[in-house]
């Protein structure tokens, strides 16, 4: 795909700019000026502005007929902002994501820190950037990596389910191929996600403020929030470990969902948690995103097997014309058919 | 040491006010009252309210010299603060600390998710509040662990190693003895720490906003905060792993210090990182913590073998008397010998 073709050029032209690459002899200049040390948060700023879609993507979310808040604030989902500083406590249903980008730590052997921050904070901006299109809350910033929710008050978890599996889909593609091929290209170790999700219904699910004062935030208690961190780590790389409620929530979808231990060949890992006095047994699975992204109905399949962004019937002669939006306005989201 | 004593008795309380626990018949009232659920957050946060050490931590800080700063932000260290909704990076050495508490999954076996959400948060305030007594900034929560940082501009980096070891020392007593006590009186499977800590110096550490808009936090990038996030997963249960620099800013203490290859005796484990074109190879060391604790000056050892708190030549015959403050204010620091 190319809808992170624009997140990838600051990411390419900071690796170019590096200093202590060595593959230049001196700091190579962004966009004409002279710098120190290789690519300036500045010139980051203005390539990856930080409450813009990039025009590819944003062509993507425009297809999708979905417009991302940019307006969310870290460990406050807006559903349940008025938790924090009381002392109440719900219970409603959520969709736990981790996403965690392993091997940017190699980034170090071969590139300032100033150039790894670029590569890291771009990365990181895509990951938002897409999980805002999708509706995800982004709930924590972990390193290069998230802790994002799905779904709130007024959303069904199904739907939660849905959108969670298509960010996990799409931002594990653009790793796993489009950064694989820039990894490459610049002669350098691979990074790859590792992604758990999963679903705990209201009954499973605390809410509340966590911490003390400022250091704090509005959190869930849950199984299913922890389960989904452990799911993160059984993970392959660029793989997608979920729960058994996220594959309750897809009923027509359980060819994509392959129990762990079928990969491991240990049924140890069938289960990633059991209550043997009330017969809970709870199991993981390896979920299929590559054929579950195919069959996105906003997905093509190229000559090369690439996949691409299915465009829509209107034809965008040039995504910058004034006259995009009423184009867009009228077009049909494809997928929100809850 | 008895210095969480009171941070245990809600832990307990709420344990055995549980409806799930089957160890009652009825749920039990906290205090008199007759609460539906098990123990509900007022009367937790009366029991450990947010900004105020409960009394035996506040001898212990008291015995210390030190006080600590409730009000601090997430995110946002005091010293680097000016650096959110900037475009500039800066670089300044820091001490990177991830406190992991893991098994806390298991709860759920036992306790329904608000005796849980009771249990882990009075951990989390135990390890806030003795992070702050030691001068730590508490950057991120993540669960029941910790993500904090030591240091900054009014500090050397040797203070900030010391304070970090300090911490980290008291705080993996607390979960190693006194928790374990709890929880194996209570029947249920153990949780334990796992520590990594590490250093990065000026030319290490770049400072700088993170993330878009609020979705936002005023962080590290830097090759020392990735490998304490590293060496953290490590460590054994209940064991610190530290990097090199730690050892080094420590020079009087290398007794304390094993590179983990020899407990492991896999050469491999022996550095955590390396480039070889710089010759740069980073030992990571099991931090022998308990002999480390041992031997500071506040704490001392009763005939059981347990570590006590060092009571000072003033004996303080009721902590709540009015009288206390000056008593505090004359008491010399035991360790600020910067």
């Amino acid at each position: 795909m190319h809808i992170y073709d624009d997140y990838l050029k600051p990411i390419r032209e900071a690796m170019e700019a590096d200093s202590k690459s060595g593959r230049m002899n001196e700091n190579l200049s962004f966009s004409g000026t002279n710098l120190i040390k290789g690519m300036e948060y500045k010139a980051f700023n203005q390539q990856v502005p930080e409450k813009r879609l990039l025009p590819n993507l944003a062509d993507f979310a425009r297809e999708l007929g979905l417009t991302p808040n940019f307006d969310q604030k870290l460990g406050l989902h807006q559903d349940f902002a008025h938790l924090k500083h009381s002392e109440k406590l719900e219970e409603h249903y959520i969709v736990s994501m981790f996403v965690d980008i392993k091997g940017s730590t190699n980034l170090f052997k071969k590139y300032t820190p100033q150039t790894v921050w670029i590569i890291t904070n771009t990365i990181q901006r895509a990951a938002i950037h897409t999980c805002l299109i999708f509706g995800g809350y982004v709930h924590r910033l972990q390193g290069d990596g998230l802790f994002v929710y799905f779904g709130g008050k007024n959303m069904s978890a199904a739907l939660a389910v849905q959108r969670s599996l298509q960010f996990a889909s799409v931002f594990t593609y653009f790793v796993k191929e489009d950064l694989k091929k820039l990894f490459n290209e610049q002669g350098i170790e691979n990074i790859f996600t590792r992604i758990g999700i999963d679903l705990g219904y209201d009954r499973d699910v605390i809410w509340g403020m966590a911490g003390i004062g400022e250091i704090s935030e509005v959190t869930t208690c849950s199984l299913h929030t922890s389960l989904a961190s452990k799911m993160q780590s059984h993970a392959v790389s660029n793989g997608i470990v979920v729960g058994d409620h996220i594959k309750k929530e897809s009923l027509t979808l359980t060819e994509y969902y392959t129990p762990v231990c079928h990969r491991t060949n240990n049924e140890n890992d069938r289960y990633i948690f059991q209550i043997p006095d009330e017969r809970f047994n709870y199991t993981q699975y390896d979920f299929n995103w590559l054929s579950y992204l195919k069959r996105q109905d906003f997905i093509a399949t190229d000559i090369y097997g690439q996949l691409q962004l299915k465009q829509k019937a209107v034809t965008i002669p040039n995504r910058n014309v004034a006259n995009l939006a009423p184009i867009a306005a009228v077009s049909k989201p494809y997928y929100d058919f809850k």
